[in-house]
């Protein structure tokens, strides 16, 4: 058995993390941070479990990270990563050699995915398993990836996260709201299922916890909820909360709170690369918009106007744009203005997280906390059974878990 | 005995508002506001008091607040709201049409102040109580304004707001660390002790519960507070926060929480008003700079560079604009940025919160609750006793304190 | 014969104002602006022709303006003023009294217009021609209001202005490129022609100069500009440039001057108005982007992306607010970035380019320039018949034709 | 005789460039540049010379520029540009390679220079010529050092150009008003004099082309522009324009051409580089802030409020950040916001242009034109000899300079 790039990890310390869009900017920026920490080539600036508090957790090291994925993008990791250097700056010339060998080892260990229902934008022009397999014949192809994976690398827990391309939203999918309508839609072959939800099913009948970091369907949907619950398996989402909504979730409650009352929030994003170009279509971005909606929604019940735009800017590449207006009212019926623009490097921002994720939910694992992992609202744009938020509410009842768990 | 402008009031919800600073531009706004109020002319927007959760204490109405004061400037309440109106906007015609009356009853009970140690950007030009008075005649006579008030409108309470310009900070003022030491210092007519300690003092010693809306000495004094701790008088303070501070304590936790690393937080604040005139000397900015400066130096205690400006830009008249750009680090060393701009009418935010702390220190007042009031930190930016900075946990506990009290 | 709100003008200087649109922001806030000025209510900030040089021509006077107009909608001018002033404080409360009695006596003299192809958006709930008359009895019944006003008024000169709300694009408009294809359709009762063309060719076939501040078809049809030229009457636009574009051709310049390569410009526009609103059609909206974005396309030809967002907020009624965001490289690759937003009331930048253009156009016609008026390319989004697109030249050519005309 | 770097260059081609303040980072960077175009190793975006009409101009080419200077600081050029490039990302990895040899070659022509009456702030910690050195024997020091270069180069033309930190503000300046009294108070050993008026006048007085890219003294002096008239030695200044004051020079022709009344104009600068440092001290920054200041002040004669803040903030390194709020009144007393924010590499924007001017210096020189150059005004935030401020009308001057030199 050879332990590959962890040589000094002991076995105990080794978590298997598959991440669904392997070679994507998260994934790569996730696979780069995570192996340039172990090579001490760089710090666990943004990590939040790297925080006081939730950083008393016993976690699992991200030293042991054995990641393996899915992708339908033949690009290797490598390429990836010197594009993301040449185009954002991110991660740097040095970080880049620093890991370069991981990540051409780690590529070995993507296998192609499925790319059912992933819309034009995105399938278009890819390598995906054949279209005329059965969906169900898919979830087994699926499954077997992941088992193959953890036997070969003889891991205890392997951690599935969804980084792939937004999908379109899946119409009325409450027809498979339960476990039982969803399992006999993959026997009967139905063909509305998306990818997200395949990978995630997968997962999650396997024992395997799952994180979906998009806003795709996956986890979301009733059918596959029910089936966590009942297999005491952990998994949350969804859509990662890395720029603008994190400060709309930060900056909201401080209006609710003076009850200041928001007639418009205007916000507009702009951002260059392929998450910006498939969020270009209008299919694909609907489900984006609905859960940055919402943040708003919730924290201002009586909001007057709440837009949201992201636009397609390639010169920006990774680097993520957004400007917000936000139009009140306060005392004697004044009118007054806040605006703000944040600029982030869209990977940067997720891929700490993305490793916050796993070593989190491979706690929860751990302690046999299977179903939602409410604790876990704080990373998330709509945070799957939690209707809270205000982002330091969220992260409170993060730092009370830690604090339980101590 | 009369009631003038609260016909329909009844006695015990009645509320003496003692406001030093009475004629300023906080002052003004403030009882235009509540009067507006009462005259059913304007609603509750941006009172923290009508939310949810608040709004369940029995606290006493803004209708019933009899409002007297002092000032050192002889320019009528009436006159100094036309001003507002035409230079800002606010008030609009018709609301300064509903209350202009209640406002020339109010302006008979303004009473002729001290200027002790207000520095000359202040002082000059004013009228004020003799200078040679001893500071122990200064304390009398403020006292018996007091009472006078408090008796000829027959006032179960009067609560005592300190809204009058900011001073320069009192050097060495640990010289005034206990009541004895301060007692001292007024009876042997030291004059380095500037007015807002002896309105202070002269409040709780009399009973008053005492709100320091400003950055200036006043409360914050180890001898005052000795006093009121031992007297069990409410009181608290110090510099509302009601602008770019407000922001900078919503958003700076959402950077701590994500492990985010800032490098740099620079504020530029531009403002035309009278307190921005004061802010332009010096001596009298110092105090304002320290506690906008606090707030990052607590949540942020890596911060890289905090610094704040405050700049007079006439034309702005009462509304203040802050810019502050922010430049941070996150995963992987990568360094981004967020800028916001803010462009509030200043004493439009300050007035509601003046209401409200009215009636939250009344209510601590009428359950016993003496000295120093926690739970009223979110609205200071250098809440005394406090060291909580972060906004939203801040309100969590004027919420707890609700609930305890429903 | 009576001068009805004109008791004091010589004859000589009263000149005709018929505004197509006439109840609209940019119409009324003209009017009032005239009216103000011609009662001593304000001074002439923001008119161009008050400035240096341009002042040294012999032009019309504001107070000779003598108003009447088009329209679609049946709310009176006052009523419009009033809601201007309510929701944009622009014109406030004392000028609007000055001049009410003003707007209502010009309200008396707008008459009823013709909509046809104007789209859903402008034509639903208005009062219009009859929808089945002839194109040609649609024309006759324009030139005949034009007529009876100026006989009415006994005016030597009547200038026409289309500020009515925004067209969609005429499909194929080479098909009336000459004035005898023109003509003939309008005898063949050609139900694809629009609005404006008719009002256009109504004004110039009788002789009237014509000004198009919209981006509607209106003068811009090649028919219409062959009658012009023929006939040598002055006319000029299109789409008057007022807020964001007029910031682009003062800024773009310097970009190109400098050797700097701008990668992307987005501009996003929001805004409350009806002009918003019908701009939310996209097939009206068609024509505003278009010619919004010329601006860039011709000062930058190797700009690498170029986008215009115009989004409907309906808290902000009149004020538009822009924030564009330029991503430029300069020397040795270097990427930077500038930023500006822009918060103007609309009609009231507008306004005064309202006046200016009638005041411009008149000298022109006095000095016998018929056709298109070059020296009045800086008034639009986009000149006809001028490439130019730098402001700051555009205006140099005005300035020249004020130093000949001295 | 060897040509060093430039192998393939004409004699004729050959211009030798002498910098003072060599090592600095605006030198540091048009050195790098420079090369980097010798060796095809990046293009000419953000040189004016290399656009229309400009570059129809018959200049010396950017390949045959020979490097040296002076500097009071010791380290390298290689090291300097290391520091740029870790610090600022500019010039990148691949580029400072490609020049670095070039670097170590130019860095040993780099001869040490004086300090005197520098300030504190420059002169502390530096290697400079002996203090104690009489006024003249300085003077000669210089002409020698300049001498020398050109000899053993055995170059035709040798400019000079002020690169050199800036100086504090020299007092009564007009006693060296007359090239007379200038040369008395040298020879009487007047310590008054600053070492770049030292410099300036050792340039003129031995017939060399000298540009004064910073807002110090040198140049601007009367008897130092009283001899260059009578010697016909070309030269101009002072202080480039190359961020916010060049975005000022075109924007307010802007409000200006619109005649829209600017009531404040608040500028508010952030950079963290050297220069930055320097202009912490308030004697330094008293020429950068009269540069800056008048721009706005011409031609926007009417301007009720201008303020321009420089503010050091280490972590931005070379990146200046400059935030501008326009606070304007337009028709009706509307008042009305523009703001914007320019983000650039203050060396990458600086480079080009000293390369421009030298070619264009050196242009006139070649053509016998002596004394101030007002058609370079466009580079200069205060074009001696020129009024006009207006940046499309200066660089119009430029181009007409080009035409007629065709
Ligand atoms: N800050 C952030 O970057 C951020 C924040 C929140 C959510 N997200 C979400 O994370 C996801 C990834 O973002 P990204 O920037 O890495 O996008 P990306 O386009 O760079 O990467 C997505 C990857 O997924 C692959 N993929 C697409 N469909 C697949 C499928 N069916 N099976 C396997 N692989 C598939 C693509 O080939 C690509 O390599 C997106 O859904 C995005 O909305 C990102
Ligand atoms: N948003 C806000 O407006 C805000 C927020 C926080 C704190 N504050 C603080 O509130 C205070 C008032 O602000 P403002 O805008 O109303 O200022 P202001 O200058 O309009 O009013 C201050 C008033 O205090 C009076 N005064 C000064 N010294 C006095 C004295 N010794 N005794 C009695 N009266 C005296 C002045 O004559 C004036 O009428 C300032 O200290 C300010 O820093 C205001
Ligand atoms: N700064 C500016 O406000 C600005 C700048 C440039 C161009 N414009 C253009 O000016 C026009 C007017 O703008 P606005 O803000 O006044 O819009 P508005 O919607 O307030 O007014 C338009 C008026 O035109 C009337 N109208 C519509 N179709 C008509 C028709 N066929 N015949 C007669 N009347 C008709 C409407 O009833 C309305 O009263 C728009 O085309 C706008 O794009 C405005
Ligand atoms: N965009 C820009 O960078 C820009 C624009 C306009 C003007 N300037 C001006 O250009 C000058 C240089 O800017 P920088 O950013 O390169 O500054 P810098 O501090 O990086 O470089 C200045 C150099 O001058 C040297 N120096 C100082 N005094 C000297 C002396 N008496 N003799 C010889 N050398 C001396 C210093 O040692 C240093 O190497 C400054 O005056 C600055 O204000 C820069
Ligand atoms: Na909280
Ligand atoms: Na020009």
């Amino acid at each position: 058995m050879s332990h590959g790039e962890h040589p000094a990890v002991d076995d105990a310390d080794r978590t298997g993390v598959w991440l669904v869009g392997a070679r994507g900017n998260v994934a790569t920026m996730s696979i780069v941070g995570a192996r340039a920490i172990a090579q001490g080539a760089t710090d666990t600036t943004g990590m939040v479990t790297e925080r006081d508090t939730v950083s008393n957790l016993e976690l699992p090291p991200v030293e042991g990270f054995v990641f393996g994925g899915h992708d339908i993008e033949p690009e290797s990791l490598v390429a990836q990563a010197e594009r993301q250097r040449d185009r954002n700056g991110v991660p740097d010339a040095d970080t880049l050699e620093a890991v370069r060998d991981d990540l051409a080892a780690i590529d070995e260990r993507i296998e192609v995915g499925t790319a059912v229902n992933c819309g034009a934008a995105v399938s278009e022009d890819s390598e995906q398993l054949a279209e005329d397999l059965s969906i169900r014949d898919v979830v087994d192809q699926i499954r077997d990836d992941y088992e193959t994976f953890r036997d070969s690398h003889d891991l205890e827990r392997l951690v599935v996260v969804n980084v792939a391309s937004t999908e379109p939203e899946l119409a009325e999918s409450d027809r498979y709201d339960t476990r039982d309508a969803l399992e006999r839609a993959i026997d009967e072959d139905d063909r509305d299922l998306p990818a997200s939800v395949l990978y995630a099913y997968a997962a999650i009948s396997s024992g395997h916890p799952f994180v979906n970091f998009t806003p795709s369907t996956a986890n979301t949907l009733g059918g596959v909820r029910e089936l966590a619950a009942e297999t005491e398996v952990p998994h949350m989402g969804r859509d990662a909360k890395t720029g603008e909504t994190l400060v709309k979730s930060a900056l909201a409650p401080m209006f609710a709170g003076r009850n200041l009352r928001v007639m418009s929030w205007e916000g507009h994003n702009i951002l260059g690369n392929k998450d910006g170009l498939v969020l270009e279509d209008e299919a694909n971005a609907a489900g984006k918009l609905a859960s940055k909606g919402d943040v708003l929604d919730s924290i201002l019940p009586d909001i007057g106007h709440n837009r949201v735009r992201i636009d397609y800017t390639p010169s920006l590449a990774d680097w993520k744009t957004a400007w917000d207006y936000i139009h009140f009212e306060g005392f004697l019926e004044t009118e007054m203005k806040m605006q703000f623009t944040w600029e982030g490097s869209d990977s940067a921002l997720a891929a700490p997280l993305v490793l916050d994720l796993v070593r989190l939910i491979s706690h929860a694992d751990e302690h046999g906390d299977g179903g939602l992992q409410p604790q876990l609202a704080s990373f998330f744009k709509a945070p799957l059974g939690v209707d809270e938020h205000d982002f330091s509410r969220q992260l409170d009842r993060l730092y009370d878990y830690a604090e339980e768990h101590r």
